[in-house]
């Protein structure tokens, strides 16, 4: 007795998933232990050529008929945005059907009313592929870690950034430059707002905050966002001077006294030494660190039909055992309530290159800035001589809002021409 | 109405396994839905301070009465080794208990069994912390990967031979001088030969191969195993004139036609660029490729207390919620039955380093004998000359017997007076 499962949206996901239910069907028969089947396939416009070699019966363009049909067992969402996905999916939940998506944005948005929907109707929502495509990453923090205590998610989420700074860093290309590559290869949309400005990494942070420490409070808005079209290639060879790469990251970080959490999306300089620093091209890969487990690292392909289909199929192949079983998943039922503090509280660390007068004092003035603010310098290097003299110094951590006050002071010294390059600086944490 | 847990022996591991359930205890209690309690400790002797802080009353010598006893509802095996744990974990399935348990080399020889014997009572037996410690690995590959089809793991899955032959890398140290440093630093044993020698990655290597292929069919004595005793320095080298690391790798390996898996442990040449080469010091990492998802890599701690008791709690959680929900895993219901083919028949490459007569006509005997062999050549460097002549040659992929022979037909050329470096080289799969 087959499993129907219902799809909508048929787009590059959407027929590559039904291409690998139809190729794979006995693996997936075996696993799930019975038969799965694409009931209907719900598109806005019918006629035109899927390419997917369907029966033309199952298309169809009443979305809300077929996601509440009696004999539609599950329903897989790959239309992406907020409306309709959002009210198809809790139409397709109160109608008991489990529900796998994809839809980072709308996970971000409104995660928590979709699950504690799913909760009230003893149903599953999966949504592996919404965050770092393949890479199992959400089943291993919900489920694997489910013992341990997450400190620390240092991500890279979009491989559209990941791409562009790669770039920037191997071949000293500029930003503008270095976008057009991407773009050129597909890598970046003709509109890459939502990757540069880091829109799309935001999203992805409130979704693996949320998982990391089971708190149902983060949304895209809570999270601090900077993109990286600042990025200029002297910031790369000053990440260079100091043997480092800069990488677009997303952070989720508890708070030292465990009250709250941080989540924020912005470039950071990074040690080649570390794990992440190696992630080139357009992977991605996530960073965890925790209480237990120690530091553990999930890289793959972050996007791509074939890669966010896979992730969508091992979410259908979970959902359908747990509906055989009888039983679901109840995610969000722990909720640790914790609320998330704001940037200017998040504890981080800067990288500062001034232009200043080559005359003596310098140091001692801009020094005793930081002694103000009581920021504690980790160390300091002067380069260059007369009308090039820079002083380049990088603080020990506090509050993000105390050392962005301490930039604004020395900004104001007569001495200092100008910030020449101004980055966050991220390492191990010391306690994992 | 909480969920009684025995614990099967009290080590390391074991003790905080006892100490994160009593720390962590209202969280698991959220995550599971009901309390976890520890209901009763199994260990050799008695009377030793544990250093665990529980009542001493949980103490037990009698195992078996222990993992039968009615209340109790979920079983930790820790004892590691064959018996008895093969036959307390038969016990406690048998009675009804689901299973975590740690023990990689029982898993091996023996996973079959215990696995159906777990489908036939209903139960689970998870063993996340059997392979690579807290990486979470076995769970995706089990349910995120259920979906696709994977055709190749590589894996760095023994700590001890990482941090011996990183040091090589980095230090250019030597392999008996490195071993040294290991067992000062406590990363190998007194006794090595269970590291150095292979057999805990060939144990680790069938689980893999297992769970990759969802064949049963694969125990430890099916896997080809070479060790790292026989790595020199100036095979070191060799990898470095490559821009090749030297790694100890488990590899499990899809056939071209599909229908067998070859399984091996041996050190290769790996590029520089291949993620698995920046894993370093101690640290374990598995590379997989898949048909769909592409190329994943799971990176962290392989062994310790702290990363293996992190497993073991994620395992706890997963089985004690599956009890809850009356349900369970049911794995390797689902069998492909694809056999194990030989080393021989195993499709690989070489990289052979000659030191030979530096006189005209070398490199064409030398083609020769690839050729009578049908093995072509990749590509093949001359250097130095007169006394210290070498011949540098790298095959394309061809069966591995048909490469071991070309080997002994160059040794027997008078004109090679000895086989200076032989190392199998691996990279990325085209196909992937």
């Amino acid at each position: 007795m087959a499993m129907k499962v219902a799809l909508l949206g048929c787009g590059v996901v959407g027929a590559e998933v039904v291409q690998l239910v139809d190729r794979q069907a006995s693996e997936l028969a075996a696993r799930v232990g019975t038969p799965l089947e694409i009931g209907g396939i719900a598109v806005r416009r019918l006629g035109r050529e899927r390419g997917t070699g369907v029966d033309p019966e199952l298309f169809t363009t009443d979305a809300t008929e077929l996601v509440t049909r009696p004999d539609i067992d599950l329903v897989i969402e790959v239309i992406g945005g907020i409306e309709p996905a959002r009210s198809l999916i809790l139409e397709a939940v109160k109608a008991g059907k489990s529900v796998v998506t994809a839809n980072k944005a709308l996970l971000a948005e409104d995660g928590a009313t979709l699950l504690s929907a799913a909760r009230e109707n003893n149903v599953d929502i999966y949504y592996e592929a919404a965050v770092a495509g393949a890479i199992p990453l959400l089943r291993p923090l919900r489920e694997s870690l489910a013992g341990d205590r997450v400190q620390r998610v240092l991500g890279i989420v979009n491989g559209t950034t990941n791409f562009i700074l790669d770039r920037m860093d191997t071949q000293g290309a500029g930003f503008a430059e270095s976008l057009e590559e991407a773009q050129t290869l597909g890598y970046a949309e003709a509109d890459p707002t939502a990757d540069v400005e880091g829109f799309d990494a935001a999203a992805k942070a409130a979704i693996l905050a949320r998982l990391a420490f089971h708190t149902q409070n983060v949304t895209a808005a809570d999270v601090h966002r900077e993109g990286i079209t600042e990025v200029s290639a002297g910031d790369i060879a000053s990440a260079k001077a100091m043997d480092c790469v800069v990488k677009l990251l997303a952070i989720c970080q508890r708070a030292e006294d465990g009250e709250s959490v941080g989540v924020r999306v912005h470039p950071v300089m990074l040690p080649r030494r570390h794990p992440l620093a190696a992630v080139t091209e357009a992977y991605n890969a996530v960073f965890v660190e925790a209480e237990s487990a120690g530091r553990l690292m999930f890289y793959g392909p972050g996007a791509g039909g074939g890669p966010t289909a896979s992730a969508v199929l091992g979410d259908l192949v979970a959902v359908a055992r747990n509906r055989l079983a009888g039983t679901s998943m109840g995610e969000g039922a722990h909720d640790t309530g914790l609320p998330v503090h704001s940037m200017g509280q998040t504890v981080t660390r800067y990288h500062i290159s001034l232009d200043v007068a080559d005359r003596p004092g310098v140091l001692a003035r801009c020094a005793e800035v930081f002694a103000q603010m009581g920021v504690s310098i980790k160390n300091v290097r002067q380069e260059g001589s007369g009308e090039d003299a820079q002083l380049v110094l990088v603080s020990h951590t506090a509050p993000d809002s105390a050392l962005a006050e301490t930039v604004e002071r020395l900004r104001g010294l007569d001495m200092v021409r100008s910030v020449a390059s101004l980055m966050r600086v991220e390492a191990f944490s010391e306690d994992v």
